[in-house]
């Protein structure tokens, strides 16, 4: 990794502080450049705190999706918060001062999926920070259509990281819960998000499957009602025990590793549903007869989240107090501190590390 | 309320003791009687607990309805729990000595609605306790089909009330409910039970209407955001107040009264589900231009608990320790107290009674 | 009704012909007017042909519901079709020539309803020719999220009933229609429409209530597999017969009439639905016990259009020779018929009337 | 493959002619054996005819799912119709003389799926057949729970392929079908009932995907708007040229091939459904991230037929004349042809072929 520390904090008028990837090359880099300007129907946000997601190491490290997706120069990140700071003309349902966020989904509202309500399916879709200018900066700026206003309750932490939440929630709700069993596999910050919202939600059990002891004591906190670690349990085993052989009623999977695709199957119950979010890094062998078929599973790739169906029902979760995800923000650090975030995240020893602006 | 005092329990090899319907007037009989024969398909069950239900006061004063649909002599009551004392020859799911307690929506198997999924609407329903011998009595016969075998952490008082608890997680399940707002109209055990239901599945919100304030005393212990006492609250105004405008996305109807029709369609939000569970005396009139279609409201008649599907979420919520009933089990009293238990629903001042065997 | 036959077409550069409603008493009116200017995201469309709903006779007739939502003065009228004759600066999804139709329900976007995917039950819905200027006018302007284009396939007949062509859509496939019987009370254009939804979409028997005769023939032709006048025959016994005994699986409500809400709850299997579009003139007695709880149906309010669902599987269904609408069709006349259309309407003997530009 | 000829029909009143698996290696036996007894809640079936399954063929070429799942001596067969020979003291909803037909997933009614309402899923499943006597016989015996009495109107020849046209109603009615696109991969007997079924049941368009042109022909015959063939067309261009560029809504795969699995996904619209019903002989390689998670599609494994729904809405769309099946009727054949009707259905020029009794 390359990092240019020359670049430093000096947000004048028209000039502001990014973190930039610069060259189709592993790295990033801190770069001075223009404050983003807004279309009428567009809303500048000022950033006041923004969270890393594994998107963003992958593009930091340059692997084969990043080269075949970002077109550098390109200022990246998507998990964020902060403060509008002005709005285009034709903009009414938010103002400057408003304390916001935003839905990184950018979409044209126009194609076969949106028409439909499928939006966070658009066929033209850009997403903040992949395909546009991202939030690791000190100004971002969104369509009004994708403006999230937080309610005075939400803390700004958890305000930072709802672009993930929002997915576990859209995961975790993609189905009935109350009363019923699930695996989740993969205990990352979004594996231990949906281990909360499924036990906010009324399931009655839920087993978290990892192989990392600190994830899995996370997601423990987040109310696992039994936590399994692949590298040195019989995860099949543990979990037809704890569900006294019955199996779960749901499967999600949080992880893109092979290996929960073949034991998530394994201990689903018939009929049960399997809810993808985890990317996989390359195609999978399944033994859909089998695991899928004869098991009439049904599997459901999920993306995003549902625009604004799931943002709602996150935001009341966290401010009736049922879901609290402050045990997986493991570190709040400071902007200048970014490599270091970077690197504790590579490590495995942090949840969701949430960086607050920490120049003027 | 006539009462004949004078029979006692003596119960014998084939004689036992029930509360019994004797004539179609006003009334209960303490009886003895034969105790059931089970044919090959069928349990017997040695009663152990019962709980008395609205229906069996109905029956007891015998009003319109009971006078329409009973059919004396009856030994009433459905709500109860047992040990198996013996089972037909081609029984093969429980076997003497279980604990078990049973649905009470017996049905053919064999009509429309039976072989399409829809066992709790058969078209040849009997109900026990109404259509057929009830559980009022040392002993019951209901058919394996019907039996529900109780998981050992499941206490006795809990076992008796699982009828009415199911009639609740079936109407509070009837749709989604994790981080959305709900308003429950009566607060009688049913109503308070959906409170919990609800609270327990991952509702954001939710509201208890009644106007007896020992009941809504129960419902705020069940869990309940806000109470609103019809006699003295303006029920739309404190509960558009509390989902700051928005209404509430499904609204319980427990109350069969006319008042909660009226009020609870005015406080739903566009788009919203409605779930009756309470029977109204008479017809209502509603304005279902306002109420339903510009609304685009979705009205669901809910009828005893789907079969099993209600029953496994019900015993998962229980065994997770997510639903604590316990608060609305207000009262446990001898069966040597029914007349006096049956006085005490009347009251109101009770939440659920349930009564235990005393005699040997 | 007052008619003013004083104007005549004389479209100028901006001066245009339109029917408006000019004060608050029964009547319409032919007036010259301002053509409607767009803003940057609207669109202005030359209007063509446009039918007459019922919802414009109360306005002509200004009964209650009219006094109560009407402004005047307003220009009214919903149904239509017409070619793009410009757009606004951020417009881009069509250009001046397009053939198009429009969504008749003007949503916000922003509210609570809308934000979930429920446009068609925005809180700030606007419904053009009743909230905002309609489209019995030379010109009428929509926003570019209403404006749908048409297939070159769609006849400019068919594309002027879009708006209640799509109410039935809406209606009939609100839930699962193949290998299952429905009933459909009231046969005006939108019910004969529903009857062509149904069978076009597998319903394996449809039987059509109507007191008309004529629409009753209308609903024959459009494959009602029975009719039923509800002034000479017994409607419950003859769908009862019709199916076997089993009654209907959903019941399509489109008169608004109290007897539809006798008879078709009536003949409903247990478990079946319910969807109500019909607005009935004043507050209905139901009883809900017996039909609603103990039949465990489910009644949905429909309202509008899924936008754009709706739109999509409507011109799918046209276009591949599914649905053929025209025996509704009864009449095509021009502009200048208008009062003559009004007429004609009212006195029942007519399908959809539709009414082609025939001035310059 | 071996075949005994020896075997002569012979019935007696305890013996009988039947079709057996009588070792554990490629072949099939005509044997002479003992007329099955039926318990109390059983039906003995008097067959009239019956149809060869791609099951069946598996048995006779005894290939390793045969070997590891049919434990021999067998009488397999499980497409077929009768009369109503003898019935258990139990059996009240069919008599001696009734027409009928079965569904061949014998379901325990007491486990977990079962008791949910997903017997199709029974986790103590017995397929007709395979994991018990079957139906290549004079007579065969099904629990009363199984079987499907006949309605006067439907063809012998249809009603002895009951059972595959169930997997075709199950497979196209598992989602949402009037007014969307449809591609069917595979047109084996069931994929061409499934373009039947799409088509009736309002399907916009539907694609058929086979290599071989007889088939080809067939789904054709059924109403496919398109047809594909692998080996000589470019599958997905011509299906996205068909949709014009949108992508199909629903896949079934029927074929189990695995470039039905990779063109598949590939002409699905962004949220569409994949019903699999074709089982393919290894575990497959795909690629999740690409197919279905950045899609949003949902996959549903589909097995056997729902337990009755699926059997109301076939016979109803049978006797509606919405569907007919015939045109895959390609052969009526005698029970004295069977090896012949095997070579036959292997060549791959028969659609299905039904076998009617020819001696008494």
């Amino acid at each position: 990794m390359t990092i240019d520390t020359a670049a430093r904090p000096k947000t004048t008028l028209d000039r502001m502080w990014a973190i930039e990837k610069s060259k189709a090359e592993p790295g990033l880099w801190r770069i001075e450049t223009r404050v983003p300007t807004a279309g009428p129907r567009d809303v500048r946000i000022r950033v006041t705190a923004f969270a890393i997601c594994g998107t963003d190491l992958h593009i930091v490290d340059w692997d084969r999706w990043a080269a075949s997706r970002i077109k550098p120069p390109l200022v990246f990140g998507h998990e964020f918060t902060g403060i509008v700071d002005s709005v285009g003309a034709e903009v009414t349902s938010v103002a400057p001062g408003d304390r916001v966020t935003g839905e990184t989904h950018v979409y044209c509202g126009l194609c076969y999926a949106c028409r439909r309500g499928l939006q966070h399916l658009c066929q033209q879709l850009e997403i903040l920070g992949v395909d546009r200018q991202g939030a690791f900066a000190d100004y971002v700026v969104l369509p009004e259509q994708n403006v999230w206003k937080l309610h005075p309750s939400i803390p700004e932490e958890i305000a930072a990281v709802h672009d993930p939440l929002g997915n576990a929630v859209h995961t975790a709700l993609a189905g009935p819960v109350a009363g019923l069993r699930f695996a989740v596999f993969g205990c990352g910050p979004i594996g231990c998000f949906a281990v909360g919202v499924l036990k906010a939600s009324g399931a009655a059990w839920v087993a978290a499957v990892d192989k990392n002891p600190i994830r899995l004591k996370l997601a423990e906190r987040m109310g696992a009602d039994l936590t399994v670690n692949v590298e040195t349990d019989p995860v099949v085993k543990r979990i037809l025990e704890g569900t006294h052989g019955r199996g779960v009623d749901g499967m999600l999977e949080m992880s893109g590793h092979p290996g929960a695709f073949r034991d998530g199957f394994e201990v689903l119950a018939n009929g049960g549903r399997v809810s993808l979010l985890g990317i996989p890094s390359k195609p999978l062998e399944i033994d859909i007869a089998k695991e899928v078929i004869f098991r009439g599973a049904t599997v459901q790739g999920i993306n995003g989240r549902l625009i604004f169906d799931t943002w709602y029902r996150m935001e009341s979760l966290l401010l009736s107090g049922k879901l609290d995800v402050r045990p997986v923000l493991t570190h709040v650090m400071g902007w200048s501190d970014f490599e270091e975030a970077v690197g504790l995240q590579r490590s495995g020893k942090a949840g969701k590390i949430v960086l607050k602006r920490d120049h003027p």
